[in-house]
């Protein structure tokens, strides 16, 4: 494997798991008035659009990583609308 | 130009403008406690190898996605800083 595809792969491992942070801090301080509704939507519907993209082109790396921030985008608003 | 690649640029547009809202809730709210200063690491961590990949590849969308991420990214760190 070349360095290239390497570098890729680690962008997009670290880019899966980014909100995972995120996630972990609302649920244990119960709040997530500063996460703006707005950044949430485009979110969603930025790594729902990257997902329809890469299952067309099959790459399975951009598959791999929207399916993480996806859910994790899905978590977010939950919590969002729970803990207000 | 085919559905798919108007599908990428369009998923890259919405991407490149996620964090304009958060970044605009932090300035008005002038509260940034919510924000994962972890999350906030990952994702600049990220951005920085996805634009260096797309510098290599000579991929303009990875390039200009990113680089506008990174641009909200440290706009989002001075304000963590700035506002706790």
């Amino acid at each position: 494997m070349d360095y290239l595809k390497l570098l890729g792969l680690a962008a997009g491992t670290i880019t899966s798991i980014t909100f995972l942070p995120q996630v972990i801090q609302i649920y244990k301080t119960k709040s997530a008035r500063d996460i703006s509704i707005n950044m949430l939507a485009l979110l969603i519907l930025g790594v729902s659009m990257w997902l329809v993209y890469g299952i067309f082109v099959k790459d399975v790396a951009i598959i791999y990583t929207n399916s993480m921030v996806l859910t994790m985008s899905l978590i977010m608003l939950y919590f969002k609308w729970r803990f207000k």
